[in-house]
């Protein structure tokens, strides 16, 4: 463990001073006095006159005097008042001009540990948010198996459950900036993701019940919303870790990720995770639906596209320090710990590599909290602040072998055309005064 | 892996029906006409008249038809209004009358994974919930320490933070239930406890930072609500794995469970777990607050009472079935799982082992999922339903060599009157109708 030193000198209380606290009544009193911002220990208990028995001073915090609220006020509880901030915001998409053909980017930079929390996932819907009556609801299960079925959602749970814990990303996530920086914040950036605990059943479980023949290589997944998303899945994948999913975070699955059953296919691109599903049909070939051939697909140099694009490579970005939270209060000396996120849908994350000079130099972050396949995983290095400019990066490598490329070698393969798969490293500009912006190394 | 066959073969569709579903169109179409209930598949593909072409079945789904909401209706997302029953409900104690000194239930019942998502979490409050302004908010720490601070949230969350998955439970969970059943309700029964993902900072880091007095001994926490709550804890653990936590599920604490932080002591009673935290001071001594004299301490037969009890034993529940789920819908020879939760505050969960004859003969249950140090682990097992009567169990043992005792060992050595702790075997009647009520079993 390293030692930590995070307060500079005059902060801190000098064990002499420490006798003048008299009483926590103090404390609350001399608190209530200060207004809001940072407030150094030194300021709250150096220079001030203790009164150890003022009557009059827990009443200065509301809440320390009232009764708070009922505690089931909330039967349902949501987040304090003073957290209005950390909401998931709107990426309007240019081509379809509307909110319902849109994106709830999350908020990467408030996001902390793996678990996205459900009221922040992040959503992508191509003709909004359905919103499913699960006792209409059915699932058709047909083509090339031996015993179709339709079921009721409460059928369906009647099988036995697995809980795991993987992202879900759009393989847009970073596409508007192929050419370079697009917004200058971490959740416009990177905010088509989220990661959650899902709970729902293995379609393998499901096959070996109804019977798969063995001439179906292919699966049509097909949403009951309004866009009747179709996408066709190999049948490798659907017999590896494919599920069907009706939990997320110990609940319901919520009604912009599917509500009430979504396909989830662990490490691939979220569109293939069809959401709201109603049908999955076997076949000996691919279906080549619209939304796998109009979309989803990536031009490259060649000027041919890569129609199966299916896992999400290797990937990382630095969530703090970031545009929405600057190093601007740091002061020079101070420790303060870099975070950021790392994940591969081919894998687990073997490790980081930080740079603080655009990737010439690099060091060992390290990995902290669970560390699970094909699940956010996150990354930590404790850094002492000097007040000079960086070029702050990551590269995250995982245990199938993979690592980020660099801008420059990420062009030479791909292009700037391809929309999607953007997995080049990511650099934060951090400016001497501490503000960070979104910039890009092409070397 | 076990053969599943959960559906008897009348509810099947044979393979020669199955070339009667001509297109999607005709499923959405019978599915829309039958009534909400349980559908078999051999009820809508069966006997029905096949019109693959009818153009006015995709409009008997609503949502199949019109654009769904826009994804960033709800900025902050909510369940689906369907799961308006998901909800926590009030345990009004008793010896206080009202609603603020009182418990949420968590409903257990329909927990999936091991996250408890933070709108359904269980929370105990003793003067009803504190809604603090953070930016206002300062945790005071001082006593026998080298350096006493006084820090702003901001300044707090500057220390390296670590992500932990933990249980929190209130000692009286189950504690009406000394003397025998009180609820027939596994939410009532057992639901004051949840389980989440928290972030925060050990405070063995920021003792490093400011130094603790060889002569430290114990710590007192002490709540900023109206009930300034106090409770006195071992050094030991204070040095071992105590957190304060700002973080909960990957977003900030909410306000039922201490907003802007509280402390966490993993494995021990929730009501230690100070919220609202504002002080912590360090002395040579317990402080023996109100808290920890009138209240949570366990009188045991010789009429001594137990008064430092800090860890929670290992303890479990079946929750499928319970009162709330029963398998009144499940049919003879049909195959259905069981889960559960295990948990222990003083190791990780071995093995859990489930009875069928109230304790007579047990068979091994499986983990599943992830099994992590003092936290909800669930457990399963595939039962062939057959419609008998059954006094079902489930023990769990943790890799600190604890198991549960039986009702008659626990009274032996607790007798009736401790309200807290309560980890005896707990046992679910399952009639020949397959309804689920709650008992004791007392050999």
């Amino acid at each position: 463990m390293k030692k930590i030193d995070l307060f500079s000198k005059d902060e801190k209380i000098s064990a002499s001073e420490e006798k003048e606290v008299k009483s926590r009544r103090d404390f609350f009193k001399k608190a209530a006095q200060l207004s809001v911002g940072t407030v150094t220990a030194a300021t709250i208990l150096g220079p001030v006159e203790i009164k150890a028995d003022d009557p009059a001073i827990l009443e200065e915090q509301p809440w320390a005097t009232t009764l708070g609220d009922p505690v089931t006020k909330n039967r349902y509880g949501l987040p304090s008042l003073y957290e209005h901030n950390n909401i998931r915001r709107n990426m309007k998409l240019l081509q379809s001009g509307n909110w319902q053909a849109s994106i709830a980017m999350c908020p990467i930079h408030e996001s902390m540990g793996i678990i996205t929390p459900n009221g922040l996932f992040f959503s992508r819907a191509h003709g909004g948010v359905a919103q499913i009556d699960p006792n209409k609801h059915r699932l058709m299960i047909h083509g090339l198996v031996e015993k179709p079925i339709v079921l009721t959602m409460d059928e369906l749970k009647r099988y036995p459950s697995v809980t795991r814990t993987h992202f879900i990303e759009c393989p847009a996530n970073g596409g508007p900036e192929w050419r370079g920086p697009q917004f200058n914040s971490a959740q416009f950036a990177k905010g088509m993701m989220s990661c959650a605990e899902w709970t729902g059943v293995y379609l393998k479980t499901i096959l070996k019940d109804i019977g798969l023949k063995p001439n179906a290589k292919w699966m049509l997944a097909e949403g009951g919303d309004s866009s009747h998303m179709g996408r066709t899945i190999p049948i490798d994948k659907v017999l590896d870790d494919a599920m069907i999913v009706w939990g997320q975070n110990g609940e319901a699955l919520r009604p912009e990720q599917g509500y009430p059953i979504r396909l989830l296919l662990p490490g691939w691109e979220g569109n293939l995770c069809v959401k709201w599903l109603a049908r999955l049909e076997f076949s000996d070939k691919p279906w080549y639906a619209k939304e796998e051939t109009a979309k989803y697909t990536a031009l490259k140099p060649s000027g041919k596209a890569i129609q199966h694009f299916y896992a999400l490579e290797v990937n990382s970005i630095i969530t703090s320090p970031c545009p929405e939270k600057p190093w601007t209060d740091i002061k020079k000396g101070q420790l303060v710990e870099i975070e950021g996120l790392a994940w591969s849908g081919m894998g687990t994350i073997k490790g980081v590599d930080i740079t603080f000079d655009g990737g010439k130099n690099w060091v060992k972050a390290e990995l902290k909290g669970l560390v699970l396949p094909k699940a956010w995983t996150r990354f930590s290095y404790i850094y002492k602040y000097e007040g000079k400019p960086l070029l702050l990066g990551s590269r995250a490598y995982d245990d199938a072998g993979h690592i980020q490329p660099t801008v420059k070698q990420e062009r030479e393969a791909m292009g700037v055309e391809s929309v999607y798969h953007r997995n080049a490293i990511h650099t934060w500009e951090v400016t001497a005064k501490g503000e960070v912006n979104n910039v890009q190394v092409l070397s």
